[in-house]
């Protein structure tokens, strides 16, 4: 018996769309995901949510949440599922400037939310590439990082409290703003980055962050990752942490970006093995306003931090943005990463995480193993050197799956030997449900299946994502 | 069928006490609570560890973890249960300046970590008055706080990865160092704060931070908890977050310092009804080090702001520690509370939690309600102020224990109004369950137990702790 027409009821006909009119949510935007829904569902509120849920749990009717559509996983993707889209819950409730707080709905964007903010001087930190189109729902369901995780966390260091719909319809009611809250176990941080598998955030309340009144942004060439990573703690050190990027950029990616972007410029005069990005944000006054003699004190803070590098030999070269349009630059630089990597095929693209003082050590050990597969490999690194995230990419004149497979397993083991994850940023979906079935500890993922059966018995919440059977 | 043989074939007949030899597990330090052991068992290792609980599980019988055995709830006390100490876990395995991560044991004792580290130049930060006893096993399964969770967050804050002996014996390894990891369901964030309900931690990599070089510290009286919130906020901004404490304490809580400790002294040549210890921490050599005229930059940098607010009317009153005796007579007014609290009873005692600008509504409506109660009734707060976190005590003159519970209701009840929390920092274990399950979201309460009954079957993980029936 189809579930259609209690649903239709339950959240109005004009909201549930199929056939032709589901094409959005057929295929992903990177083209490797596809799926043919059900019905696409697109409710009002939380209690439509709730009715909805239950009603596909009274029946054991799949459904695949999604919010801005924007992941890499497959996640949000499903055949003969209920695709449930939260983007009408798309209110910001409050925003505290005092307490620093915004309640959100799951449905609001990423730039809403920072535009929002941004009147209060107050930030959302969380920023990447697709925050035009990506919802906080998306981001909480995957824990989404990015570029300054190294300053303000992941997105579950960045939310205070949830609320969700579990897989019988009740809601679960978490929408505190508390810093402390020991009252039993965390079904938050459970529940974020959990891929909408457990139950699905309709609301959140997240943190909010100073604005930053000025940044220091500089170019680094340094000897040695082990000399990046010195350069990264005297930084945080002489700056009290006020670390927001440092992003590490090796040679033939500065290479590429002049080949393959139009208008794309060197960093330095000189060409260099390792490149970093290194941003610092000044909330203080004091760091931030212009001294008598026009200087930014956080800039002058920089260039002396990295003049006495300099003479030590830490730092091989550097170069500080002196305006917004030259800090912008070195920003593009990094940003267009997604347009010197997705050239050039075939390529085998990773998202993988080591301790912070072990990306040297992948480097050297993922070379020869992947040489090893196809001599004429290419590799490319771009990495967020301050938190161990690294995306490596292979290119390779080979099309068969089973080489690109095994390219990826040369990447997965040498992770795996460091003590790394194999999944940083992105998640697991679909995309590496094998991965963690082959790599992830046995007793965890025994575990992480006896919770997922207890919390959602009948299996209807995005099945066959996240947890290999 | 007793399970003491196994087990002490397994652990060896010295380290498996009964009789007498368990004096010290039969009540806890508060003497509040207590409870006549089966066995006190003291594994050497995860092995042991891992060898008890499999035992334990095929027979049913219960096991109540306990590290340092300083905790408030009753968490770690069990009649008819094997107490299993994890306290000669207390390795250190590693400490990596670099990374900024210590590997140690359960059984390691927070000032033994303070102390080890120290030698590196770096921090971890997670301190409170039993640092000298308290252990990690402890912190982490209570998600411990302190006075600098506001700068620091609390212990799941300072934690990378853990290693979980599971009900039926086999040990999880989620033993990483990773600053993003992406790979399925967060059972690290699951399992502490659980109180070893679910699983016992036998190992943990921590976070460390750079040692601060200099602090600057305050008593600053306010007119409002609202001047309050501004005062920290604009100390977080022109410091970029080097708030390391934010403490509240009324007129009354220093009066009766002065009363009930010896040599107190006031804090201020007048008396005023906000008092605030404001401290923060300075890494960086150029606010640290001495300028030639002899002034440390970060207490110069206090004066400005707090000058600043004097002038506005946002401050009332303030004086600067000058040096480290005066910081000591700072922080031993607000280390005393232990003293000035659990003296002249009868009172009531909580540890709850509010939205960061919800204190001062917190005071106004819940003094009315225990008025309405015993009209003599005299409060005592000392909170937090930073996080949220009130530790409010109510003095009676009423011994019958429904009073009791009808002030702790009282304070409960407003605590909800507000959107806080009944449970800040100390956990639930035995002395919150009635409030647990009259409080608690119901749907978050059967997600528990789900996952309770999903994670340990038979119920043999300190069993009757934390999740009420």
């Amino acid at each position: 018996m189809s579930v259609l027409p209690q649903i239709t009821a339950a959240i109005g006909e004009k909201y549930v769309l199929t056939g032709g009119d589901t094409a959005d949510y057929v295929t992903d935007w990177t083209g490797a995901y596809s799926g043919q829904p059900l019905a696409v569902l697109r409710p009002a509120d939380t209690a439509q949510v709730a009715a909805v849920l239950k009603i596909a749990n009274e029946n054991g009717t799949p459904v695949v949440p999604v919010s801005g559509h924007t992941g890499l996983t497959g996640a949000t993707l499903g055949t003969d599922a209920l695709i449930l889209s939260l983007d009408r819950l798309s209110q910001i409730t409050k925003i505290d400037p005092k307490g620093r707080t915004a309640t959100v709905g799951a449905g609001v964007i990423l730039s809403t939310l920072h535009d929002a903010v941004d009147a209060h001087d107050l930030i959302f930190p969380l920023t990447f590439g697709a925050r035009g189109s990506a919802m906080i729902g998306g981001v909480l369901s995957t824990n989404a990082g990015g570029s300054n995780v190294v300053r303000y966390g992941n997105t579950r260091d960045l939310c205070l409290g949830v609320e969700v719909v579990m897989a019988d319809g009740r809601i679960m009611n978490l929408m505190s703003a508390l810093h402390k809250d020991n009252s039993g176990l965390n079904l938050r941080q459970l529940v974020i980055g959990a891929e909408g598998t457990l139950g699905i955030i309709t609301a959140a309340v997240m943190k909010l962050w100073p604005k930053p009144r000025a940044y220091g942004t500089a170019m680094v060439a340094v000897p040695s990752l082990d000399d990046a990573l010195d350069l990264l703690n005297i930084v945080q050190d002489e700056t009290g942490g006020a670390v927001e990027a440092f992003e590490y950029m090796p040679r033939n990616y500065i290479d590429r970006h002049m080949a393959l972007v139009k208008g794309a410029t060197a960093p330095f005069a000189e060409s260099y093995d390792i490149n970093i990005l290194l941003e610092v944000g000044a909330t203080a006054e004091h760091d931030a306003a212009p001294t008598l003699t026009g200087e930014i004190p956080i800039i002058s803070k920089m260039e002396a931090i990295l003049g006495n590098m300099l003479e030590n030999g830490k730092v091989i070269d550097a170069v500080i943005a002196q305006n917004e349009a030259q800090r912008r630059t070195m920003w593009e630089r990094r940003e267009q990463a997604g347009e010197i990597v997705f050239q050039g095929g075939p390529f085998v693209n990773t998202d993988v995480a080591v301790p912070i003082d072990k990306v040297g050590a992948f480097e050297a050990a993922v070379t020869p193993r992947l040489k090893a597969i196809d001599p004429d490999a290419r590799e490319l690194i771009v990495a967020h050197l301050g938190d161990g995230n690294i995306h490596h990419t292979t290119y390779t004149k080979h099309n068969d799956p089973s080489i690109h497979d095994a390219m990826t397993a040369a990447v997965e083991d040498v992770v795996q030997e460091l003590g790394g994850s194999f999944s940083a940023e992105h998640g697991i979906g679909l995309s590496k449900l094998e991965t963690m079935r082959r790599r992830k500890d046995p007793v965890a993922l025994d575990a992480m299946r006896a919770i997922k059966a207890a919390l959602d018995p009948k299996g209807i919440l995005n099945p066959g994502k996240v947890i290999p059977d």
